[in-house]
């Protein structure tokens, strides 16, 4: 088992353009204790960086990877194909996208034998908290951080359902 | 821990007629020997259903939960809101559905707080790989037959590019 | 039948940031005099007050419901799958949409037996108008407010074209 | 009110080849008791039909009117211009249509002021059933034809999912 | 024949938004000394007005139409069921356009025996120049100034282009 | 003018798979008693051949064109930009296409200066209609059959209605 | 340079499925006498084989690579990733592909840096023959073969042409 | 073989707002020491000279052409059948274009015999590689460049990739 603070999460990115909307994942994952690394691993300009990243990744104690791309996104299918470890791919509507349709059905599509667990487009925020779900199956630590997060999330709508039912009305 | 044939992957879909394309995620978890329970669960039909099935998953002892639909496929984002469990996504070709496209957007783009795992349209053969890999996080067996699937797999596509080349070339 | 001032439509939306669009319904129907309710219900974040908002709508008096949701926008969808009124969609272009086309698939294509009554994209004035059509088959005054408005808005081409054509011409 | 056996749905189509579609609207009216016309008005063939039958529909005590039509889908929104009914659009995917999508969307994408209340592609017999929902807001019979229709509906979903509860399982 | 000065082009769009797009096209036909009229006639606020115009239109002495509207754009399509003239659709991308998708088909897909000479999104230049073609295969002058335009189009890419390769090269 | 038989109409196609769909220009135009040519000119594979059938189009005669191509559909835009005539542009489904909407695209979005008359997918039909109605402004007798052939339609749609109507109804 | 036979092009594909397909690569190089190998090459079952058959090609003495894939269509961008050589994509209409929209934007829209020369969905042929244009730059036995294959490509339109001709007319 | 500073490349476009994008291709070349000529070709507005450029391209020392192109994009397709050159096609997201689909599809889907080399959506910087690319097959200075120039990108990437993980981590 990993020891503490020793990254259990992998969040890779193929840009460091891509920094901006995939920052949230990590920004979730330190809210849940979750213990990440964070770098840039370019399918297209780094490929043999990216076949020594997947390769090790389960062996340096990574239990499960992040990837975000966009474009021909590339990166999450390959990891996939690279380590046996779950990949959860973020479709980024990146500035060379076509209105995000090639991010998101090039890491969709995967074919069989090689999954790729895709989240909406541009929602890092999401793959962390996949990342977390699938975390919590067997960590405890993790589960009840989730459970409090569901909770204060439920708790938010129903406030500012009631800010707008006093306002709102015929 | 689950006992022995307790299913730990619930397998659901939203009508009957999705069994076609859904079995082959029951398929390959039984080649795994993951224990899963497989049945209907219609977000639109039997939305009390729905809410029962998915807010006593996790004390029925399931791992996390693999959801079928086509069409406006709304039975695992709301799997997905009723319990803390994972949830993966297979968007179905239906009858009703145009080309597809509706059954992979109303699966994949889920808001902020509630992530589905999307796997590819029709891809419950995936589905049922990937919810092994989630599982083999934290179950050695699990992650041996995986391993020894990913080989195999591996080796057919080595043996078929051989008797290409064999009659190939110019 | 329902007390004056009792609100004989809801209008729910999955966010409060879908307020600025929803509240074109709230609008019209303020004009034609029908009574409302205004409130967020998010099928993702609060599952079971969806649940309870649908079950207990007609026996509070509701005779429709309007819901306004963006992105796999499940709401008008899981309303209409536990209530026997009419459901009436609003597809919202919300940040997290592709283009709007999520959010109109998730509400349109829905399967036989739960209808949704979808209106254009952010068309959510539309929806109150549908909703006075639609009341207007057993109510007068509902009608009557219709019927001048929309006398009213062919006036009001009618003046823009008179305006154009004598500026125009060749 | 209607005398007995007046129609008060009008299902019309924009071209006999529409029928195989259209049909199930009147099937599904008829289980409800609902009196319906059935006929044939193309908005571009015979607009002048067109204006009439939408102009008198009213008078002719019509309550409501389900019009589906493929292609450039006019007949559906055009009714709607003519009328202060609700009009319920039948996007059809017919043999001139580009997979569905401009049925689709010239049905669905009406301007403010006159809305269609569109269903899915194909789906008239959920415009039969959104047709009774609406009647059912004023017409008790209706309603408790609905109602029952709609318990048969899950009880039959239940009996399926038994079915295959039994068979499956690992 | 049509009198000096007495329009023979009828132009007309949805709505006084489209105005800043349908202008190219009224004042290419100016450049071309063909008389126009320009008004606003909506399908869907001012049927029984389109009905009107298109049937006077060709005792009035026009020779063609041209007709833009954006959305659920039923105009030129209504216009063309209504007159024998030649009508010309240009599709608008406005404000309630779903990136023009709706406007494009909803004009182009017209059904056997209804035509509609469509031409690019926003292109209300190249439907006057459309006409200008039509018109100038029985009218001399027209076809003079439109065989100006076209030399002058050409000269003006030249001049471009031997500015460019001026500037340009290794 | 043009002598008896002498074609007015050209009907072009990209290749002789296109025939199957382009004849039915030719036959309607047939029933106007519209002289036409009928032949192959490939944009891609006879460039030459292109360039000088619509460079000599106008001398030879003819008053317009029709041109019908699929895929990367450039035949119809590149007669547009070598005669003065108008052309008349059909987006046809080849076998080549992504379900036609190269071809729609390709043929439809011409720029500013080079308009192409774009008719629906696959509606050779349509566009001899349009091509009569374009002869008809200056020519009686194609006016008067397309009279006729309009004034039929109608009478076929309320032929089948009525047939309808005495099966149908509740 | 490469030896007699020996080959200059590698024609590779993702799975044996795309064989019916990417066969038509190799009939037209054969044609062309351009020597080439074809073998199976998965980027995702496949991932350290794609490495080196990419690491190792201009090695080897091939001058550049022709590679079809579908779905989330990774091979011919990882390829282009990982070798100097020019790669020719070939987006496959597989059976996992949603109307090749996702086979032809994961390899068309690549990130700066690492282009692939895409062809029309399923146009593997036309692979081959800009493999040949390419070869044909330094190689003049190439450059002869394929223009003698443009000139019967043109005649035999032209044949074409001249009996539709001769059929024909009014 | 082409003289010192002879260009060996023809990078053109179909109208002067292209250049902004299409500059990139200019500059890489210029950094890989390609001479190259530049120039605005419009295949609508000045067919003619684009027949005069494309047929003497070869015979005036050029070895391949980029075209960049938008909206109904037919300048790549029509020089690559007039030319035996390979044509490297640019689709341009031009003001006139429907979010790039026209640009990409009218360059892409070309039929059998005919191939355009297309890449990514405003991709001329990769057009410029590919032409490197292609080039460096049988020129070793250009090989040399692009061997450099794909060294610093990966090395540009490693440099990012360490600032964020010293930044970055749990």
């Amino acid at each position: 088992m990993a020891k503490a603070n020793q990254p259990v999460v992998g969040i890779i990115m193929g840009s460091d353009s891509d920094l901006k909307i995939m920052q949230a994942a990590a920004d979730i994952l330190k809210d849940f204790e979750v213990p990440y690394e964070l770098t840039i691993v370019s399918a297209h300009r780094t490929p043999l960086r990216m076949v020594d990243y997947a390769s090790s990744a389960s062996a340096r104690g990574l239990k499960l990877i992040i990837a975000g791309a966009g474009g021909a996104a590339h990166l999450p299918g390959m990891i996939a194909s690279l380590t046996i470890l779950p990949v959860i791919g973020v479709p980024i509507k990146s500035s060379n996208s076509i209105d995000g349709w090639d991010s998101v059905l090039s890491i969709l599509q995967m074919p069989n034998g090689v999954p790729v667990a895709t989240v909406a487009l541009n929602a890092a925020k999401n793959a962390g908290i996949l990342a977390a779900e699938i975390l919590g199956i067997s960590d405890k630590n993790v589960l009840e951080k989730l459970t409090a997060f569901k909770k204060q999330m439920k708790e938010e709508v129903e406030e500012k359902a009631k800010a707008i039912e006093e306002k709102g009305g015929s």
